[in-house]
This record gives structure tokens, C-alpha cells and sequence, in this order.
């Protein structure tokens, strides 16, 4: 059985050169191949991420057991597509893309049925608000989920194929580093990181650009603010860049969440001094994301009483 | 002239205890009383955070120096008008609550023209997302704004009758816990803490409310979310009542400061994938509350070419 021995990351920005980083820490003894312009390869260079530079796409994907597309979200796309032709007929390509559909409906569309073997569509869930190699961390992905949307559903993991070979050597080597594998399909995910990631984002977008309006510049934003405001606009620091093609890719879902968004806004304005203020207020409290979820129907325990 | 001995301070919860606290380490060598109901009486005594319990509220004034309110804002406002007539001619009365303007506009239906000198308007800008004296901390006023909104306008703490005596004392005991003393109108602090403040908790609250109708319950809100999410929902966590009267009491900028979030929110949707979205997300970057302000007008540095 061929084993991971060559591993190419084209996009050496914060994830692909934490990436990296983390698994050489983590103990993986073959070759890392860095693909992106010279600049960002002698910088990842400089951090000690790389094996092997290389600006040649094809030159840096020939001989890869694993490739990790790790370029903003559309250039993924784009990117799939290219080095497509180029692959040994054994590797398995992921990625690293905030969505996942439309990667997805494309590596349908370029391998066919062999889709689910040649491509797994993946997302760590671990990001900053800085970017760039000079900013990557061997830890970044500890604890974090590592989200994989099989091409082809829920439960194609399971299929003997894949659990055993590239793809669970490649699963085996995200808990190397420490994250927290997590399966679901592409659509579930685009859907729920609408509202757990990408709306959080452009709320404090949205919420920096208001307060700029009302007082960018003013002596009175420093001299009247806490370290709520500051908390609550560190996402705005984002990169435009990255999150116009996040936005782009994922635009029916975010529109939905931005819109239910609007609506409960427009209540709590609505409900200021009211009753309904406090309601509102509650089902925000009641809001828990590190809470151990409700057992699937079927497995509740049972009641007493 | 008459010193501060006698601190009193109604309402012991997380901002009262923690004053007490910061003024016993910061070396003050009167007497501190607390009042509140028994219960949280015996908590902040357990602190160490009083010299004297004392339920009664008009026992517990009668001889202070220096009055704090600490009740949420509306209560304060109440308890202004019970101790007015019960207070020593020559003390000092401040408050720490949210918004300043109703307040204000009381002391001066209480006071008449005696009000800048009876009554000293203030607001720590330091808050925690728990509540309660068990939370005290002697450190939160540490770096923090210490807002002080004078009955009378922003001038009047130069005035000769108090830039000495009970209010300069008052000054130097905010600075001697390393808050940052800031003065304005009770006007302009309730414009600004709309959107530096009470527009940021209402935005966290919203965002929590959307996602738990969404995704409440459900596993996939832990496994496919991030630090992201979790940090801008902590202050969804606030207690509701204290956010309760603080909406109330300042809901016209509210109002507006939520009215300019929705639209601002409506422009992102609009202008997913598009060109509009980079420019608004932009604008967001350019928030800096931590940016030394621009020198006012007059004073601005010569320019060159």
C-alpha cells in the first residue's frame, strides 16, 4: 500500500505553512513541497516549513502522495482543475476552503465517479484574524475541527476503501496535529458555517463600519469605549480578499443568515424598554456551543417520574 | 475642608465590590459600608470588600462622604431621589451606571443649582460578562475609562469650588485605581456608549439569538464552529435585566445606532459577490479605538505640498 511520503501545499499562507509546521512537529518524516510565489516560498522557507520550494504548479504536484489546495477559496477551485491532468494516479488531493459545495460540485464534474478517491474537500476551522506564513502556528490546529465532506455523502468514509489507504493515513495525520475530525457533507456545511463563521464575520463587519461612521477619528472613540467594542470588531480585521470569494461561494446561505439576522436586530430595536426585549434576550443566553448535544432520537435515556 | 472618611457605597454587585476593593489596595484608610439586601452582604463581607454591612439605606448614607450608587441604572435613579433628603449637607453623590443622561436630568429636578455639587455623574467603562460581587475584582478599573459627566457641562470641573474639595478627592481616588478619568456631557456620553457600547451587546445578543434558532441544540453547532463564534456571543451572556434598564434609558440612540447596523448589514447581503462588499468591508478595517485621535481643529500640524 503506498503511504504519504510526498506532500504538496499549494497556497503557503497562515493555514497551509501551520499545516506544515504541524505535522513535521507532529512527526511526519517525508517531504513537504511548498508551491506559491517566490516571496511567500522564501518567507515559509525562513520559518523552516518547507522541504522543497517550487513556483512550478505542475512541477510541485507531480510526485505529491497528498496535495492541500490551501489558496483562497476560488483560487481552489481554479486550482483543482489545473493540476487535475498533472496527478499521479494514486494521490488524494484536499483542501482547505471556509466552503465547501462548490468545490465539491467541481470535483464531481472533473474526476466523475472517481471523485470520492481522488479529492476529499476539507476545512479546519481554525483561522485568525492575521494572515500570511510569518503568521503560522504548529498549535493552530490543536483542538480545533478539521471539517471533511466526502464527495458522495455522510458515510462514504466508511466505505473499506477509504478506511483504509491515502485517505485514513491522511485522517490519521489530522489528529496527529492535534484536531478533531469531523465528517458531514458539503451542503450541511456550507450551511451551518453560514451562520456559524460567515455571519459572525460580517456582523462585525457590518458593526465596524457603523461605529466608523458615527465616530472614526474622534478623540471620543478611544476615550468612550471598553473592551467589549474592541472584542467585538477583531473579526472585522479580516482579509477582504479572503472573505469577498468566501462570501462569493456561499451566497444563498449567508444571504438567509444575514436576513433572519436583520430580523431579530430590528426586534430587540423594536422591543427596547418592553417586554419582548428580555425574551429575545434569553434565547441569546440559551445560546451554548460548547454544550455535549442532545442524544439522537432513539438513544435518549429514559425518563423517570 | 472636609475629607472622604466615609464611603458608602448601595449596591454591592461586581462594580461596587470591585470599587471597594480597588480603593482598600489602593491604600484608602476610611471606612467602607455596604448596602444591600443580607444575602449579598454577607458575600462581599466574605470578600473582604466592607468595613460595614448595613441593610438600611438611610443608616447607610446618613454620615457618608461619599455616596456610590452601583444598583442598575433605573434603580439608581430611584435611590437618588430616596437619599437626597437624608445625605450630610457637604457629601459628594456619584453613580457608576451605563447611561447619564436621565439621571442627570433628575439630580437637577432634586438639586436645583446646587446639583454639580451635590451630585457628580459617572460611568466606568469596565465590565465583566458575570455579574456579582463573587466576581469582584480589585484590578477592572485598571486602564479603564472612568467617564464623569458633570451636572452643568464639560467645563465645570475646572470651576475653583471643584477642581478642590470632595470632587478633586473623589478624581484622585478614581486615578489612584488606575482609571482613566474622562469628562464629558451626559448628552454626548449617551450618543457615544450606544455605539461603543450598548449597540456591541446588542449585536452579540442578536448574533446568539439568530444562531440558537438555527442550530440550538444540535451537534453541528459544536463540531463545525470556531473561536470566532464563541467570542462574539460573549456578551450575549450579560444579565438581561441590567440590559433591560440600560436600553431604556437610552433608547432614541439606540434606536438609530441599530437602525444604522441593520442597513449597514443590508448593504453586505446586497453586495455579496459583488464590488460594493470590499469597500464596506474596508470601511471596518479603518475602526481603530485604539488610534490617537486627530489633533482637534486649530491645532492640526502645518501641511507640506
Amino acid at each position: 500500500m503506498k503511504r504519504i511520503e510526498n506532500v504538496t501545499i499549494v497556497g503557503v499562507g497562515l493555514i497551509g505553512g501551520s499545516f506544515a509546521l504541524a505535522i513535521k512537529q507532529a512527526g511526519f518524516s517525508g517531504k513537504i513541497t511548498g508551491c506559491d510565489n517566490a516571496a511567500v516560498l522564501r518567507t515559509a522557507g525562513a520559518h523552516g516549513a518547507l522541504d522543497r520550494s517550487e513556483e512550478d504548479l505542475v512541477a510541485a504536484v507531480r510526485d505529491a502522495d497528498l496535495v492541500v489546495l490551501a489558496a483562497p477559496v476560488q483560487a481552489n477551485v481554479a486550482l483543482l482543475a489545473t493540476i487535475a491532468p498533472h496527478i499521479s494516479p494514486d494521490s488524494l488531493i484536499t483542501d482547505v476552503g471556509s466552503t465547501k459545495s462548490e468545490i465539491a460540485v467541481n470535483a464531481k464534474e472533473l474526476f466523475g465517479s472517481d471523485a470520492l478517491r481522488k479529492f476529499l474537500p476539507g476545512h479546519p476551522i481554525a483561522g485568525r484574524e492575521v494572515s500570511g506564513v510569518e503568521n503560522a502556528d504548529a498549535m493552530l490546529f490543536r483542538g480545533a475541527p478539521w471539517v471533511l465532506t466526502p464527495v458522495g455523502g455522510r458515510h462514504a468514509l466508511i466505505a473499506p476503501e477509504f478506511s483504509l489507504g491515502m485517505h485514513r493515513e491522511f485522517i490519521e495525520m489530522l489528529e496527529s496535529i492535534g484536531a478533531r475530525v469531523v465528517v458531514t457533507t458539503p451542503e450541511r456545511h456550507d450551511r451551518v458555517l453560514a451562520f456559524t463563521s460567515h455571519l459572525p464575520q460580517l456582523v462585525s463587519t457590518a458593526l465596524a463600519t457603523t461605529v466608523q461612521r458615527e465616530l472614526g477619528g474622534r478623540s471620543e472613540l478611544r476615550d468612550l469605549s471598553g473592551r467589549g467594542l474592541r472584542e467585538m470588531i477583531r473579526l472585522a480585521k479580516s482579509d477582504p480578499q479572503l472573505w469577498s470569494e468566501i462570501s462569493a461561494s456561499n451566497i444563498e446561505n449567508i444571504q438567509e443568515a444575514l436576513s433572519l439576522m436583520e430580523r431579530n436586530l430590528a426586534a430587540l430595536r423594536e422591543s427596547l424598554g418592553a417586554q419582548g426585549f428580555r425574551q429575545l434576550f434569553e434565547e441569546g443566553i440559551a445560546l451554548d456551543p460548547d454544550a455535549e448535544p442532545a442524544p439522537a432520537d432513539g438513544t435518549d435515556p429514559p425518563h423517570f417520574g
